[in-house]
C-alpha cells in the first residue's frame, strides 16, 4: 500500500529578486517591488511530502520524526533567519524565486531519503502564493 | 524543471441550485435548501494552479502578478458580488454547482495562458466543501 | 474562576446592502457593489463566546454541546441557506450589514443563556472582515 | 468532464503506537512518546476526495450531502471519541499510525461509492503531519 | 506603552470527562461520549498571551523565545503525548475539561512571569471549541 | 450599540533586531539569529480593529472599504516589500520588534479615524507569534 506522508515546517528569510546582469530598469520592469535593493522578506511555509510503501513492521512510510529532523538540519538551519541572496550558496548566482527555492529544497532533501521514496515540495511564499516541485523525473 | 505556481483569490456571490425544467418537488428532493428561490450565497476561495517549466531568465514559471491580474480581470470582475444565476451568462442554463463553477473558471482562464502551461482549478464553496478540475485532457 | 467558552459555527446566506428610502444613486455611492439588486452572498463564520464561573460539579462554564445546539436551533435554522433581506424578519427594515447581523444574533441567543453568563458575538463576513458585539451593557 | 469533490470532516480519538510482539525497549526506541501505555490523542481532520464525471442532470459528481452522511455513518460513528486501539476492530492487530488509519478509512468508504468514482483520503493527525492514500490501484 | 505578546503552542493528549463519585448513568447523561472509559483525545492548540510595558532597551514586552521555552518546559513536557487523567497530577481529582485545563496551564505559567506581567490563556480543544482564562483577578 | 469592525491586511518586509549602541556580542546574546546583519524577513498579517457606535443610517461602524483603503495608503504603501530598518523613517532609531511595529502602525492609522472611534492593532510576525496594542489610554 502506497501512502504519502507530509510534514509542515516553517522558516523566515529576506530576499531580493533581480539579475545582476540586467539593468536596474529591466529588473524593475520584471521584478517590480521585489527588486528592492534593501531586500524584503517572507515567512515561508514548507510541506515536504514523501511517498512510498507502508513498512508492515512499523506502519510507517517514514517516521515523521526523522523527516522533521531532516527538514531541521538540511533546510531550517540553512535558510531560517537568513538572507537568501547573501547567506545561501545556491542563490549566489540563482534568483531566489519561490520556484527556485522549492527546487533547492528538493535537491537538499532528496539524497537523504531511501531510494524507493519519492518527494514533493510545496512552498508557500505568502498565504496566497505557493509552488510545488516533484523532481526532474516528473518532467516527461 | 517543471513547477506548479498557485495563486489564491476570493469572490463572494449568491446562487441557487435548481433546474427550471424540474418540478419544485423534484428540485427540493435533489437540491434541498440549496434550492431556496430567494437564493443563498458563499465566499468562494479560488486557487488557480499553473504548471510549466521554469523560465531560466526570470526564475518564474509565470509571473504571479500577471496570474493575479488575470484572475482579477477574468474571474473576480465577472463573479464577485454577483448573483451567479442572474448575472453570469454561463449559468443562464447551467446549474451553478461548485463543479460547474470550477469548469467555467477553467474555461475563462485557460485561453489567456501560454500554450505550454497547464491549469488546475480548486474552488472552495465552504471551508468544508471544495472541488478541483484540470481540463478535458485529464479525462482519458 | 471566570472562564470564557467559545463555539464556532457556520452559515451561508445571500444579502444586499441598501436602504429602500434612498435613491439608487445614493445606495450605489454608499454601498457600492454590495448594493447588487440580485443579491450576493457569504459564508458567515460565527463565534459565540460565553463568559461565567466554572461549575465545580462539571468543570464546565456551559456544556458546549448545549451551546452548539442553541446556535443550531436559534441561528443556523433561521439564517443558513437564506436570503437575509427576504427570509429573515429582523432585516425587513434593517440593513443586513455584518454589524447588524451580529446584533441580531446576540439578541436571539442571549435570552437562552443563564442570567449570570455574558455573551460576545464574533462574525466573519469574509476571511478578512469581521465584527464583534458584546451587548448594550458594554457601551458605558 | 472529470472533477474531484472533497469534503472535510473531523473526529477525535485516543491511540497508542506499539507492537505487542516487541519489547518495551524496542517500542520506545521506534515509537518514542507515541508509545505511552496510557494513550494520547488527536483531533483528526479528514478530507475525502471523490473523482468522477459531472452528472449532466444535477451538475454534481456526487451530492456532497450524501458524502457527508456517508462519512458520518461509516467513519465518525466508528472513530469519533473512541480509543482506536481498544474500540475499533481493525486496530486490534494493526498499529494505528496515520498511514494505517487512512487505509482503514479508505476501505470503509470505497465500497459505498459508485463503481466509476475513485477515492483519495487525506488525514491530518496534527496541523503539521498528514498522510494521503488513493487505494491499491495507485501502486503500479 | 502596554502591549500584549502572544505565542502559540501545541500538545496532544488523551482524556476522559467523568466524576468517579457519580454513577455511570449520570456521567453518561452529563458527559456523553466524552465519558468513554477507554479515553479519547485532542490536539490542543494553546495561546499564551502576556501583557505589560515595552522594555525601551530591547523593544520587547518579553522575549518570545523565553516564553516559547517556558511553554515547552512547563506545559508541553508535562502534557504532550500524555493521558491527562492518569499522567498529570492536577487532574487526579479534577475533571480535565477545557476550562480546567486552561486554569491548570495558567497556574503553571504565571509564577514564572515577571510580577508586572499579566497572563491570558486561550486553549483550543478542537478547531471549533476553545476557552480563555485570565486569572482570579479578572473575576471582580 | 457599540460594535468592533476588524479588517485583515498583509505586508511582507525584511528587518533586523539590534541596537547600534550595543556590542555585537550583546546584540547576539539578546537578539540571537534575529540579529543577522544581512537581515531576515516576515509575512506580517495585520488586523486593524475599530470600535464605535453603529451609524443608524448605514448600519456601519465604519465602511470597511474605507478602512481597507486607509490600511493600503498608510501602512501597506509604507511597509510592504520594504526593509523596515533601512526604508521606514520610524525605525531609523527604533528597534523593529513586533511590539514597536504595532505601535508605529497604530500611530499611523489613529489620526485618520473619527474621534469617537478607538483602535486596536493585532500584528502576526509569524503564524505562532503575534502582538496587540490599543494605544496609550489603555495603560492606566
Amino acid at each position: 500500500m502506497i501512502v504519502t506522508v507530509s510534514r509542515k515546517a516553517h522558516f523566515n528569510a529576506a530576499h531580493r529578486l533581480f539579475r545582476p546582469d540586467w539593468s536596474e530598469e529591466k529588473n524593475n520592469q520584471v521584478f517590480g517591488k521585489c527588486n528592492n535593493p534593501n531586500f524584503h522578506g517572507h515567512n515561508y511555509e514548507l510541506i515536504a511530502s514523501v511517498t512510498g510503501p507502508i513498512d508492515p513492521d512499523t506502519g510507517f512510510v517514514m517516521d515523521v520524526k526523522i523527516l522533521k529532523d531532516l527538514i531541521k538540519s538540511e533546510i531550517e538551519n540553512a535558510l531560517d533567519h537568513k538572507n537568501l541572496n547573501l547567506d545561501v550558496p545556491e542563490f549566489e548566482l540563482l534568483n531566489p524565486t519561490a520556484e527556485n527555492i522549492a527546487v533547492v529544497i528538493y535537491n537538499r532533501l532528496k539524497p537523504h531519503l531511501a531510494q524507493e521514496l519519492s518527494l514533493k515540495i510545496t512552498l508557500y511564499e505568502t498565504p496566497r502564493n505557493f509552488v510545488t516541485y516533484e523532481g526532474l523525473n516528473q518532467q516527461a
